[in-house]
């Protein structure tokens, strides 16, 4: 394990994004991405993207120097074009079109296309969530060319992660961020827990046979992802898709063969943004929030359970701890980071 | 078992809300609401809640002359005041609005205040798909006086069954639409397992110390309910009493001691409407809902299961059965609707 700042991290992201052909101002944009999921402990969507990245950049899949534009536009809502750009280039400039609009309107409604990997969902959340606002983020259509869920009831994977976010201001506290996929598990899960020989929980996946199983193998085998909560969690996966891909008209959009690889392709990302103060004030909106929050984390926690949290609160938790101690990196990864630097002639001073 | 029709069902509920005080309008609307409910086979929102909408009239939970206004109003939100009148009614004139905002600005949103039981949220949703409309539905603030549900990691419940609606319009055919709490089970589920005396779902409930269990009793002595789905679902469960209960500022409606009773005295509904053509003909919206509805259908299914359904099938095949067969009720609810009849001089004339 090696520790690294959050600077450190940041300069190597952009140096090495800059060295594969992004443009600065694309550079800094996902280094910030990439550094706020590292420091809030979200790994999976953190600098561990950097190799994958650079590979989709050399691949033709993102095109690092783009920038994304406004395809469609009214006093409440906006289609953005991302132009394969990097999806968290598109979605914060999406995001801050959506914040102007309900800042003037009350409530706004985004749509992306052309968007690659977007990063940590909460992130654009936290953004509406620092101006007032609370949030959804749906993004789907992941799985057109290679589906890795079941529908409930299904034996064969039509759909995909279907992930969703949700934001909500809480007073002076940090925000109440929603972050999840509407599977079980993702896929990259199911290869941590083949890597340490563990079961995966119930509900993780299905075999190639659609019957379900705690086994990694049988995911790798032909199976699939589930989606979480029985039917509850797969009626929630299908609104993404309709939110993230079908409302967006992502399919109109998807025409070049490179472009955003087999799961971005087809990928269509929405925003819903509505002021946390459109019917009261917002001094009271807040202490009610506040109430709610603190209302539920005095609950007495279950056998088993240290206390109980609000969303949000272990991502807040994560980044006092990495502000203070640094990120920690495991050594694989870091020695694939710094091979990756050598190969694009990127000295990282360490 | 006796088998009505939903015209007889229909009459039944109007004579027997006029007579219990309602006026003409507010009577058709109920009896709408309940005999859609029931000939959708979700009996649960049907006709077995008259003689609890009686008892709330009579113990003046629920106004039964009283109509819906609008309190606050822009081009897209609006903010609804539903006097005590009964829930269905202030629901379908809060959604009505709704889509208009959304016909000539694409999207709004619009909450609802002292408002009595709104019914199958998956009503409102099909109201706004039969436009063309894509919509959420979040109904929060049940728990205030009575919460019944527990934080995920929690032994005292703080919230309750938190329902959520969405509906998609899907071409031709019945639209998408998604309807559930957000607890596994709701208590009536409970009730029905105990009766019947059967285990309840894994998930479903814990007992009063917090531990996970499949007793109907483990509930009834001084249990709760559990959020579906773990930390995923009750997440969502803290996203509809955000977007229900804090959103609509219903906290500050709530002043009136009998009005809404326990359970809804605080409760606040908001609904999010948005045109599915917004940023691509109507057309090319249908044929991609479409191709998405009969893409997961066609899924072979898995073992135990006889076909891969989409949210709404169900409701659409029960609705065709019984418009047919018409709607069967159990005898002990039907003696206590000729019971409740008789009692209010209503000849139901049967």
């Amino acid at each position: 394990m090696v520790i690294k700042t959050a600077g450190e991290l940041d300069k190597l992201i952009r140096d090495v994004l800059t060295a594969a052909g992004a443009d600065e101002r694309n550079a800094n944009r996902v280094a910030e991405a990439l550094v706020s999921s590292s420091m809030r402990g979200v790994d999976t969507h953190g600098i561990l993207h950097l190799p994958s990245y650079v590979e989709k950049i050399q691949a033709g899949e993102i095109v690092p120097t783009a920038w994304p534009e406004i395809l469609q536009e009214d006093t409440t809502s906006a289609l953005i074009g991302g132009n394969w750009t990097f999806g968290h280039v598109t979605a914060k400039y999406a995001m801050d079109i959506a914040i102007k609009k309900a800042e003037a309107h009350n409530v706004a409604i985004v749509s992306m296309v052309q968007v690659n990997h977007i990063g940590r969902l909460g992130e654009y959340a936290e953004m509406a969530a620092a101006k007032g606002m609370l949030s959804v983020v749906w993004a789907g259509g992941f799985g057109e060319e290679k589906p890795v869920a079941v529908p409930y009831g299904g034996r064969q994977p039509v759909l995909s992660t279907n992930p969703i976010g949700m934001g909500f201001p809480v007073g002076d506290g940090p925000p109440m961020v929603i972050d999840y996929a509407t599977t079980t598990v993702a896929g990259s899960k199911v290869m941590t827990a083949k890597d340490r020989n563990i079961p995966l929980p119930a509900g993780s996946v299905v075999d190639k046979d659609g019957v379900p199983s705690t086994d990694p193998d049988a995911f790798i085998d032909g199976g699939a992802l589930l989606p979480f909560g029985a039917h509850k969690g797969y009626a929630l996966m299908l609104a993404v898709e309709f939110f993230g891909r079908i409302l967006s008209g992502a399919d109109g959009f998807s025409d070049e063969e490179k472009r955003g690889g087999p799961t971005f392709r087809h990928s269509g990302v929405s925003l819903l943004v509505v002021k946390a103060d459109l019917f009261q004030a917002a001094t009271v909106y807040s202490k009610r929030a506040e109430e709610l929050a603190n209302r539920v984390r005095s609950v007495p926690p279950a056998p088993g359970f240290e206390s109980v949290l609000i969303p949000g609160d272990l991502e807040a938790r994560a980044e006092a701890t990495r502000t203070r101690d640094g990120i920690p990196i495991p050594n694989p990864l870091w020695q694939r980071l710094t091979a990756l630097a050598d190969s694009l002639d990127v000295n990282i001073g360490v």
